[in-house]
């Protein structure tokens, strides 16, 4: 029972951790961004994602913190910075391409059942 | 690049979709208790997961709102509620597996990290 508890334990640790690097309503938004669009400035990201520069910088610093996302400074005038995905990022292929999957069939799933709906009434 | 936009959009919306319905920080981890431990009441729920009543109610009405969670009032004296997965659940069992073995291993790669840095230091 002890065991089972810590093994039950462990997986919502893992599950929280994952949450917590990418939970949110931006941070794997901005990540698969910059997946499809390759590096990206501060600018264009807010723009893209309709993100305000204040809400982005936090996010991204959190990003970087957790080595998902690199922050180049181009020594241009003005100084203009770039953000790209780390290698380390494709590791999280596996949850986006889940959650993508999911959130298309689950879509489908409440439009039909809508729909089913709309004609029994 | 319109067609490629377009499907740009739909990977971030199908993405929103799936962190609006699973995302915060208590659902996924409500599933996966429900998930190993079959059904529980409300207070059962409440005090395993380290939730209040109050947010507890709410995340749970919100997961019975997108069918992956059922609901029964058993008539005992006093009534007791029931909460336990529905079938349609299973779906997210990809989603759930990625996230949990992602959390994993971001945690080990992080602590390795300061394992390395203090030895560095």
């Amino acid at each position: 029972m002890n065991i089972e508890h810590t093994a039950c334990s462990k997986a919502h640790m893992a599950m929280q951790d994952t949450l917590m690097v990418v939970g949110g309503k931006w941070k794997l938004v901005l990540l698969s961004i910059l997946m499809t669009g390759g590096k990206k400035r501060f600018r264009e990201l807010s723009r893209e994602a309709g993100i305000s520069p204040r809400i982005l910088s936090k996010e991204l610093q959190e990003l970087e913190m957790n080595e998902l996302v690199s922050r180049t400074v181009c020594h241009t005038r003005p100084v203009t910075v770039e953000y790209a995905i780390t290698p380390y990022c494709e590791t999280l292929l596996e949850v986006i391409t889940a959650m993508n999957k999911w959130g298309r069939q689950h879509r489908e799933h409440i439009t039909g059942r809508s729909r089913v709906t709309e004609k029994a009434s």
